[in-house]
Protein backbone atom coordinates (compact mmCIF):
# COMPACT_ATOMS: atom_id res chain seq x y z
CA UNK A 1 0.00 0.00 0.00
CA UNK A 2 2.78 2.49 1.12
CA UNK A 3 4.28 1.69 -2.49
CA UNK A 4 1.48 2.34 -4.75
CA UNK A 5 0.80 5.66 -2.37
CA UNK A 6 4.01 6.67 -3.71
CA UNK A 7 3.53 5.45 -7.20
CA UNK A 8 -0.01 7.64 -7.22
CA UNK A 9 1.68 10.48 -6.08
CA UNK A 10 4.68 10.67 -8.70
CA UNK A 11 1.99 10.15 -11.75
CA UNK A 12 0.19 13.13 -10.22
CA UNK A 13 2.68 15.19 -9.56
CA UNK A 14 3.79 14.48 -13.21
CA UNK A 15 0.54 14.49 -14.89
CA UNK A 16 0.85 18.37 -13.96
CA UNK A 17 4.25 18.92 -15.11
CA UNK A 18 2.94 17.64 -18.08
CA UNK A 19 -0.08 19.98 -18.47
CA UNK A 20 2.35 22.84 -18.00
CA UNK A 21 4.43 21.34 -21.06
CA UNK A 22 0.98 21.07 -22.90
CA UNK A 23 0.09 24.46 -21.67
CA UNK A 24 3.76 26.18 -23.24
CA UNK A 25 3.36 23.50 -26.63
CA UNK A 26 0.19 26.09 -27.08
CA UNK A 27 1.57 28.82 -26.69
CA UNK A 28 4.93 28.50 -28.87
CA UNK A 29 2.23 26.80 -31.53
CA UNK A 30 0.59 30.60 -31.58
CA UNK A 31 3.47 32.48 -31.19
CA UNK A 32 4.80 30.36 -34.42
CA UNK A 33 1.53 31.26 -36.45
CA UNK A 34 1.02 34.86 -35.36
CA UNK A 35 4.63 35.85 -35.88
CA UNK A 36 4.44 34.60 -39.20
CA UNK A 37 1.36 36.06 -40.15
CA UNK A 38 2.63 39.28 -38.19
CA UNK A 39 5.10 39.34 -41.31
CA UNK A 40 2.80 38.58 -44.10
CA UNK A 41 0.10 41.21 -43.39
CA UNK A 42 2.70 43.69 -42.24
CA UNK A 43 0.74 43.88 -38.69
CA UNK A 44 2.81 45.45 -36.03
CA UNK A 45 0.30 45.31 -33.58
CA UNK A 46 0.06 41.53 -33.66
CA UNK A 47 3.82 41.49 -33.54
CA UNK A 48 4.15 43.24 -30.36
CA UNK A 49 1.33 40.29 -29.26
CA UNK A 50 4.52 37.55 -30.07
CA UNK A 51 6.88 39.85 -28.40
CA UNK A 52 5.10 40.38 -25.12
CA UNK A 53 4.15 36.87 -25.03
CA UNK A 54 7.25 35.29 -24.76
CA UNK A 55 8.13 36.16 -21.32
CA UNK A 56 4.91 33.78 -20.42
CA UNK A 57 7.10 30.86 -22.90
CA UNK A 58 9.69 31.84 -20.70
CA UNK A 59 8.02 31.17 -17.25
CA UNK A 60 6.55 28.06 -17.85
CA UNK A 61 10.09 26.66 -18.52
CA UNK A 62 11.20 27.95 -15.48
CA UNK A 63 8.22 26.67 -13.77
CA UNK A 64 8.38 23.38 -15.60
CA UNK A 65 12.36 23.20 -14.05
CA UNK A 66 11.64 23.86 -10.59
CA UNK A 67 8.70 21.16 -10.54
CA UNK A 68 11.16 18.85 -11.95
CA UNK A 69 13.70 19.43 -9.80
CA UNK A 70 11.66 19.26 -6.95
CA UNK A 71 9.90 15.77 -7.91
CA UNK A 72 13.08 14.40 -8.33
CA UNK A 73 14.34 15.28 -4.67
CA UNK A 74 10.64 14.15 -3.20
CA UNK A 75 9.81 10.71 -5.12
CA UNK A 76 13.44 9.66 -5.87
CA UNK A 77 11.77 7.98 -9.06
CA UNK A 78 12.61 5.06 -10.85
CA UNK A 79 15.52 4.77 -13.87
CA UNK A 80 12.33 4.90 -16.28
CA UNK A 81 10.31 7.50 -14.36
CA UNK A 82 13.77 9.48 -13.95
CA UNK A 83 14.10 9.30 -17.82
CA UNK A 84 10.69 10.44 -18.38
CA UNK A 85 11.07 13.87 -16.18
CA UNK A 86 14.14 14.27 -17.78
CA UNK A 87 12.61 14.04 -21.20
CA UNK A 88 9.96 16.78 -19.89
CA UNK A 89 12.87 19.04 -19.31
CA UNK A 90 14.72 18.85 -22.78
CA UNK A 91 11.38 19.24 -23.95
CA UNK A 92 10.73 22.28 -22.51
CA UNK A 93 14.21 23.69 -23.15
CA UNK A 94 13.59 23.09 -27.20
CA UNK A 95 10.00 25.10 -26.40
CA UNK A 96 11.66 27.82 -25.06
CA UNK A 97 13.95 27.87 -27.78
CA UNK A 98 11.43 27.98 -30.26
CA UNK A 99 9.84 30.85 -28.67
CA UNK A 100 12.41 32.72 -28.95
CA UNK A 101 12.85 32.69 -32.68
CA UNK A 102 9.28 33.30 -32.96
CA UNK A 103 9.85 36.60 -30.94
CA UNK A 104 13.24 37.30 -33.02
CA UNK A 105 10.99 37.15 -36.15
CA UNK A 106 8.29 39.17 -34.87
CA UNK A 107 10.91 41.99 -34.05
CA UNK A 108 11.99 41.64 -38.23
CA UNK A 109 8.47 42.18 -38.65
CA UNK A 110 9.40 46.04 -36.96
CA UNK A 111 12.10 46.67 -39.17
CA UNK A 112 10.52 45.05 -42.66
CA UNK A 113 7.52 47.42 -42.56
CA UNK A 114 9.85 49.85 -43.33
CA UNK A 115 11.01 48.40 -46.66
CA UNK A 116 9.02 47.58 -49.74
CA UNK A 117 8.20 43.82 -49.32
CA UNK A 118 10.11 41.39 -51.48
CA UNK A 119 7.56 39.63 -53.82
CA UNK A 120 5.98 36.09 -52.42
CA UNK A 121 8.64 35.89 -49.79
CA UNK A 122 6.17 36.65 -47.23
CA UNK A 123 3.73 33.43 -47.91
CA UNK A 124 6.55 31.27 -48.87
CA UNK A 125 8.19 32.06 -45.35
CA UNK A 126 4.45 31.38 -43.78
CA UNK A 127 4.21 28.25 -45.29
CA UNK A 128 7.43 26.87 -43.75
CA UNK A 129 6.14 27.86 -40.69
CA UNK A 130 2.75 26.43 -40.79
CA UNK A 131 4.26 23.21 -41.69
CA UNK A 132 6.53 23.38 -38.04
CA UNK A 133 4.04 23.92 -36.47
CA UNK A 134 2.00 20.79 -37.59
CA UNK A 135 5.20 19.30 -36.63
CA UNK A 136 5.36 20.79 -33.06
CA UNK A 137 1.54 19.36 -32.46
CA UNK A 138 2.57 15.94 -33.63
CA UNK A 139 5.87 15.80 -32.06
CA UNK A 140 3.36 16.99 -28.42
CA UNK A 141 1.01 14.90 -29.43
CA UNK A 142 3.72 11.54 -29.98
CA UNK A 143 4.98 12.71 -27.04
CA UNK A 144 1.67 12.04 -24.84
CA UNK A 145 0.47 9.05 -26.68
CA UNK A 146 4.24 7.67 -26.56
CA UNK A 147 3.54 7.28 -30.46
CA UNK A 148 7.72 6.67 -31.28
CA UNK A 149 6.05 6.08 -35.30
CA UNK A 150 4.15 9.29 -35.63
CA UNK A 151 7.49 11.06 -33.94
CA UNK A 152 9.57 9.33 -36.09
CA UNK A 153 7.26 10.54 -39.06
CA UNK A 154 7.75 14.41 -37.73
CA UNK A 155 11.59 14.04 -38.01
CA UNK A 156 10.84 13.14 -41.71
CA UNK A 157 9.15 15.52 -41.96
CA UNK A 158 12.39 17.82 -41.21
CA UNK A 159 13.21 17.36 -44.83
CA UNK A 160 10.86 19.42 -46.33
CA UNK A 161 11.23 22.03 -43.95
CA UNK A 162 15.01 21.87 -45.02
CA UNK A 163 13.74 22.19 -48.96
CA UNK A 164 11.96 25.05 -47.90
CA UNK A 165 14.77 26.88 -46.70
CA UNK A 166 17.28 26.04 -49.29
CA UNK A 167 14.79 27.29 -52.09
CA UNK A 168 14.70 30.42 -50.23
CA UNK A 169 18.01 31.10 -49.40
CA UNK A 170 18.89 30.76 -53.42
CA UNK A 171 15.62 33.26 -54.04
CA UNK A 172 16.84 35.80 -51.80
CA UNK A 173 20.76 35.43 -53.25
CA UNK A 174 18.89 36.01 -56.61
CA UNK A 175 16.61 39.15 -55.59
CA UNK A 176 19.88 40.81 -54.09
CA UNK A 177 21.99 40.06 -57.12
CA UNK A 178 19.46 41.65 -59.67
CA UNK A 179 18.87 44.37 -57.81
CA UNK A 180 21.24 46.01 -54.63
CA UNK A 181 18.69 47.77 -52.88
CA UNK A 182 17.05 44.45 -52.12
CA UNK A 183 20.00 43.42 -49.98
CA UNK A 184 19.00 44.65 -46.63
CA UNK A 185 15.22 43.00 -46.60
CA UNK A 186 16.78 40.04 -47.87
CA UNK A 187 19.34 39.39 -45.66
CA UNK A 188 16.45 39.74 -42.52
CA UNK A 189 14.08 37.39 -44.65
CA UNK A 190 17.07 35.11 -44.83
CA UNK A 191 17.54 35.43 -41.07
CA UNK A 192 13.65 34.53 -40.92
CA UNK A 193 13.95 31.57 -42.93
CA UNK A 194 16.71 30.22 -41.35
CA UNK A 195 15.50 30.68 -37.22
CA UNK A 196 11.65 28.74 -39.02
CA UNK A 197 14.40 26.14 -40.32
CA UNK A 198 16.18 25.79 -36.55
CA UNK A 199 12.57 25.73 -35.45
CA UNK A 200 11.87 22.27 -37.36
CA UNK A 201 15.53 21.27 -35.84
CA UNK A 202 14.14 21.85 -31.92
CA UNK A 203 10.83 20.05 -33.09
CA UNK A 204 12.93 17.09 -34.56
CA UNK A 205 14.87 16.98 -31.62
CA UNK A 206 11.65 16.49 -29.22
CA UNK A 207 10.64 13.83 -31.79
CA UNK A 208 14.37 12.23 -31.11
CA UNK A 209 13.68 12.61 -27.30
CA UNK A 210 9.88 10.50 -27.60
CA UNK A 211 11.64 7.87 -29.77
CA UNK A 212 14.00 7.86 -27.22
CA UNK A 213 11.54 7.72 -24.11
CA UNK A 214 9.68 4.48 -26.05
CA UNK A 215 12.18 2.87 -27.16
CA UNK A 216 15.40 3.65 -24.94
CA UNK A 217 17.85 4.81 -28.18
CA UNK A 218 17.91 7.59 -30.38
CA UNK A 219 17.30 6.75 -33.91
CA UNK A 220 20.79 6.78 -35.62
CA UNK A 221 19.37 6.28 -39.36
CA UNK A 222 16.00 8.26 -39.00
CA UNK A 223 17.32 11.66 -39.22
CA UNK A 224 17.22 13.22 -42.65
CA UNK A 225 21.48 13.94 -43.15
CA UNK A 226 21.98 17.17 -44.69
CA UNK A 227 25.70 14.94 -45.73
CA UNK A 228 23.53 12.93 -48.44
CA UNK A 229 22.39 15.94 -50.29
CA UNK A 230 24.31 18.87 -51.93
CA UNK A 231 26.73 21.34 -50.11
CA UNK A 232 24.14 23.72 -50.09
CA UNK A 233 21.55 21.71 -48.23
CA UNK A 234 24.39 20.51 -46.11
CA UNK A 235 24.80 23.99 -44.72
CA UNK A 236 21.25 24.35 -44.47
CA UNK A 237 21.65 22.29 -41.84
CA UNK A 238 22.50 24.93 -38.70
CA UNK B 1 28.78 6.02 8.80
CA UNK B 2 26.57 5.43 6.41
CA UNK B 3 25.52 8.50 5.74
CA UNK B 4 29.54 9.77 5.12
CA UNK B 5 29.72 6.73 2.92
CA UNK B 6 26.78 7.95 0.36
CA UNK B 7 28.08 11.81 0.67
CA UNK B 8 31.32 10.64 -0.40
CA UNK B 9 30.34 8.12 -3.35
CA UNK B 10 27.86 10.92 -4.57
CA UNK B 11 30.82 12.99 -4.50
CA UNK B 12 33.38 10.66 -6.53
CA UNK B 13 30.33 9.89 -8.94
CA UNK B 14 30.33 13.66 -9.49
CA UNK B 15 33.91 13.97 -9.75
CA UNK B 16 34.00 11.63 -12.55
CA UNK B 17 31.44 13.53 -14.72
CA UNK B 18 32.74 17.09 -13.77
CA UNK B 19 35.88 15.42 -15.15
CA UNK B 20 34.29 14.39 -18.81
CA UNK B 21 32.52 18.24 -18.42
CA UNK B 22 36.14 19.73 -18.51
CA UNK B 23 37.15 17.42 -21.30
CA UNK B 24 34.31 18.17 -23.13
CA UNK B 25 35.04 21.85 -22.80
CA UNK B 26 38.58 21.34 -23.82
CA UNK B 27 37.59 19.52 -27.15
CA UNK B 28 35.02 22.34 -27.59
CA UNK B 29 37.33 25.25 -27.10
CA UNK B 30 40.25 23.84 -29.68
CA UNK B 31 37.01 23.49 -31.90
CA UNK B 32 36.45 26.95 -31.91
CA UNK B 33 40.35 27.85 -32.39
CA UNK B 34 40.62 25.43 -34.52
CA UNK B 35 37.67 26.19 -37.18
CA UNK B 36 38.60 30.18 -37.00
CA UNK B 37 42.32 29.07 -38.14
CA UNK B 38 40.75 26.92 -40.97
CA UNK B 39 38.94 29.87 -42.18
CA UNK B 40 41.51 32.52 -42.28
CA UNK B 41 43.98 30.05 -43.51
CA UNK B 42 42.20 28.59 -46.20
CA UNK B 43 43.23 25.63 -44.44
CA UNK B 44 40.51 22.43 -45.66
CA UNK B 45 42.26 19.64 -43.45
CA UNK B 46 42.42 21.48 -40.47
CA UNK B 47 38.54 22.55 -41.67
CA UNK B 48 38.04 18.44 -41.50
CA UNK B 49 39.89 17.79 -38.61
CA UNK B 50 36.91 19.87 -36.90
CA UNK B 51 33.92 18.28 -38.86
CA UNK B 52 35.33 14.71 -37.74
CA UNK B 53 36.19 15.83 -34.26
CA UNK B 54 32.67 17.08 -33.32
CA UNK B 55 31.39 13.09 -33.20
CA UNK B 56 34.02 12.79 -29.70
CA UNK B 57 32.16 16.10 -28.70
CA UNK B 58 28.60 13.87 -29.27
CA UNK B 59 29.66 11.02 -27.23
CA UNK B 60 31.08 13.20 -24.49
CA UNK B 61 26.97 14.86 -23.84
CA UNK B 62 25.63 11.59 -24.19
CA UNK B 63 27.95 10.08 -21.63
CA UNK B 64 27.87 12.97 -19.41
CA UNK B 65 23.49 12.63 -19.60
CA UNK B 66 23.85 9.18 -19.36
CA UNK B 67 26.49 9.26 -16.08
CA UNK B 68 24.18 11.80 -14.75
CA UNK B 69 20.75 9.75 -14.95
CA UNK B 70 22.66 7.43 -13.42
CA UNK B 71 23.79 9.41 -10.78
CA UNK B 72 20.39 10.77 -9.76
CA UNK B 73 19.08 7.58 -9.65
CA UNK B 74 21.49 5.44 -7.90
CA UNK B 75 22.23 8.05 -4.85
CA UNK B 76 19.08 9.74 -4.41
CA UNK B 77 20.84 13.04 -4.18
CA UNK B 78 19.67 16.06 -1.84
CA UNK B 79 18.72 19.83 -3.50
CA UNK B 80 21.66 21.24 -3.64
CA UNK B 81 23.67 17.94 -5.15
CA UNK B 82 20.64 17.74 -7.77
CA UNK B 83 21.22 21.40 -8.86
CA UNK B 84 24.33 20.90 -9.35
CA UNK B 85 23.68 17.45 -11.59
CA UNK B 86 21.19 19.39 -13.38
CA UNK B 87 23.16 22.27 -13.74
CA UNK B 88 26.15 19.70 -15.28
CA UNK B 89 23.18 18.24 -17.87
CA UNK B 90 22.11 21.83 -19.38
CA UNK B 91 26.13 22.91 -19.47
CA UNK B 92 27.02 19.74 -21.55
CA UNK B 93 24.03 20.95 -23.52
CA UNK B 94 25.21 24.06 -24.06
CA UNK B 95 28.84 22.93 -25.24
CA UNK B 96 27.14 20.45 -27.55
CA UNK B 97 25.15 23.41 -29.53
CA UNK B 98 29.00 25.60 -29.59
CA UNK B 99 30.89 22.43 -30.86
CA UNK B 100 28.16 22.07 -33.38
CA UNK B 101 28.67 25.53 -34.58
CA UNK B 102 32.36 25.41 -34.68
CA UNK B 103 31.44 22.21 -36.97
CA UNK B 104 29.34 24.75 -39.35
CA UNK B 105 31.98 27.06 -39.58
CA UNK B 106 34.94 24.55 -40.22
CA UNK B 107 32.18 23.00 -43.28
CA UNK B 108 31.48 26.84 -44.66
CA UNK B 109 35.47 27.00 -45.07
CA UNK B 110 35.00 24.17 -47.64
CA UNK B 111 32.93 26.53 -49.59
CA UNK B 112 34.86 30.07 -48.88
CA UNK B 113 38.12 28.61 -50.22
CA UNK B 114 36.39 27.94 -53.75
CA UNK B 115 36.10 32.07 -53.39
CA UNK B 116 37.76 35.10 -53.39
CA UNK B 117 38.18 36.33 -49.75
CA UNK B 118 36.42 39.30 -48.46
CA UNK B 119 39.44 42.08 -47.03
CA UNK B 120 39.79 41.61 -43.39
CA UNK B 121 36.65 39.57 -42.64
CA UNK B 122 38.70 36.32 -41.75
CA UNK B 123 40.81 37.69 -39.53
CA UNK B 124 37.85 40.16 -37.38
CA UNK B 125 35.72 36.91 -37.31
CA UNK B 126 38.80 34.91 -35.81
CA UNK B 127 39.03 37.66 -33.31
CA UNK B 128 35.83 37.53 -32.23
CA UNK B 129 35.84 33.43 -32.31
CA UNK B 130 39.21 34.02 -30.18
CA UNK B 131 36.97 36.40 -28.12
CA UNK B 132 34.16 33.25 -27.41
CA UNK B 133 36.93 30.58 -26.41
CA UNK B 134 38.05 32.87 -23.68
CA UNK B 135 34.72 33.70 -22.60
CA UNK B 136 34.29 29.97 -22.72
CA UNK B 137 37.47 29.05 -20.49
CA UNK B 138 36.26 31.47 -17.70
CA UNK B 139 32.96 30.44 -17.78
CA UNK B 140 33.89 27.12 -17.22
CA UNK B 141 36.80 27.72 -14.41
CA UNK B 142 34.27 29.90 -12.60
CA UNK B 143 31.75 26.57 -12.59
CA UNK B 144 34.64 24.36 -11.22
CA UNK B 145 35.58 27.21 -8.82
CA UNK B 146 31.99 28.23 -8.06
CA UNK B 147 33.41 31.89 -8.82
CA UNK B 148 29.88 33.96 -9.69
CA UNK B 149 31.89 37.07 -9.69
CA UNK B 150 34.11 35.63 -12.61
CA UNK B 151 30.58 33.94 -14.34
CA UNK B 152 29.19 37.67 -13.88
CA UNK B 153 32.36 39.16 -15.95
CA UNK B 154 31.57 36.68 -18.61
CA UNK B 155 28.25 37.78 -19.09
CA UNK B 156 29.74 41.03 -19.49
CA UNK B 157 31.84 40.31 -21.69
CA UNK B 158 29.38 39.05 -24.19
CA UNK B 159 28.40 42.56 -24.95
CA UNK B 160 31.86 42.78 -26.67
CA UNK B 161 31.05 39.97 -29.07
CA UNK B 162 27.77 41.26 -30.01
CA UNK B 163 29.20 44.39 -30.92
CA UNK B 164 31.87 42.76 -33.31
CA UNK B 165 28.92 40.87 -34.77
CA UNK B 166 26.88 44.15 -35.32
CA UNK B 167 30.45 45.55 -36.60
CA UNK B 168 30.36 42.64 -39.14
CA UNK B 169 26.58 42.59 -40.61
CA UNK B 170 26.95 46.29 -41.52
CA UNK B 171 30.43 45.63 -43.32
CA UNK B 172 29.07 42.80 -45.11
CA UNK B 173 26.02 44.67 -46.09
CA UNK B 174 28.47 47.60 -47.21
CA UNK B 175 30.48 45.25 -49.53
CA UNK B 176 27.53 43.06 -51.07
CA UNK B 177 26.21 46.56 -51.86
CA UNK B 178 29.49 47.47 -53.54
CA UNK B 179 30.26 44.56 -55.87
CA UNK B 180 27.14 41.95 -56.41
CA UNK B 181 29.93 38.92 -56.80
CA UNK B 182 30.39 39.48 -53.14
CA UNK B 183 26.95 38.55 -52.17
CA UNK B 184 27.11 34.76 -51.73
CA UNK B 185 30.66 34.60 -50.12
CA UNK B 186 29.28 37.61 -47.62
CA UNK B 187 26.47 35.39 -47.07
CA UNK B 188 28.76 32.54 -45.71
CA UNK B 189 30.53 35.23 -43.44
CA UNK B 190 27.89 36.28 -42.22
CA UNK B 191 26.43 32.98 -41.05
CA UNK B 192 29.70 32.39 -39.62
CA UNK B 193 29.35 35.34 -37.84
CA UNK B 194 26.41 35.23 -36.98
CA UNK B 195 26.89 31.81 -35.03
CA UNK B 196 30.08 32.77 -33.40
CA UNK B 197 27.73 35.27 -31.72
CA UNK B 198 25.04 32.31 -31.19
CA UNK B 199 28.00 30.56 -29.16
CA UNK B 200 28.41 33.55 -26.96
CA UNK B 201 25.43 33.19 -26.06
CA UNK B 202 25.54 29.28 -24.98
CA UNK B 203 28.65 30.60 -23.11
CA UNK B 204 26.96 33.05 -21.71
CA UNK B 205 23.85 30.44 -20.68
CA UNK B 206 26.62 28.22 -18.94
CA UNK B 207 28.02 31.55 -16.90
CA UNK B 208 24.45 32.27 -15.92
CA UNK B 209 24.04 28.32 -14.51
CA UNK B 210 27.33 29.20 -12.54
CA UNK B 211 25.81 32.44 -10.91
CA UNK B 212 22.35 30.44 -10.34
CA UNK B 213 23.91 27.75 -8.70
CA UNK B 214 26.33 29.85 -6.21
CA UNK B 215 23.68 32.03 -5.71
CA UNK B 216 20.45 30.34 -5.93
CA UNK B 217 19.14 33.16 -8.51
CA UNK B 218 19.31 33.65 -12.39
CA UNK B 219 20.82 36.97 -12.87
CA UNK B 220 18.20 39.33 -14.01
CA UNK B 221 19.99 42.49 -14.61
CA UNK B 222 23.75 40.74 -15.41
CA UNK B 223 23.14 40.50 -19.13
CA UNK B 224 23.25 43.02 -21.61
CA UNK B 225 20.37 43.24 -22.96
CA UNK B 226 19.88 44.08 -27.02
CA UNK B 227 16.47 46.16 -26.04
CA UNK B 228 18.22 48.62 -24.39
CA UNK B 229 20.49 49.60 -27.55
CA UNK B 230 19.64 50.26 -31.35
CA UNK B 231 16.92 48.06 -33.09
CA UNK B 232 20.33 46.78 -35.37
CA UNK B 233 21.74 45.55 -32.01
CA UNK B 234 18.65 44.39 -31.13
CA UNK B 235 18.37 42.22 -33.94
CA UNK B 236 21.85 41.12 -33.19
CA UNK B 237 20.07 38.80 -31.02
CA UNK B 238 19.16 35.08 -31.73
Amino acid sequence: MADKHIVSAFDRDLEGIQAQIMKMGGLVEAAILDAAQSLEERDEELAEKVRAGDKAIDALEDLINENSARLIALRSPTAIDLRVILTVMKISGNLERIGDYAKNMAKRTGVLVQMSPISGSHAALRRMAREVQLMLKDALDAYIRRDAELAMDVIQRDRDVDQMYNALFREFLTFMMEDPRNITSCMHLHFIAKNTERMGDHVTSIAEQVVYLVRGKIPEDGRPKGDQTSSNAELGKI
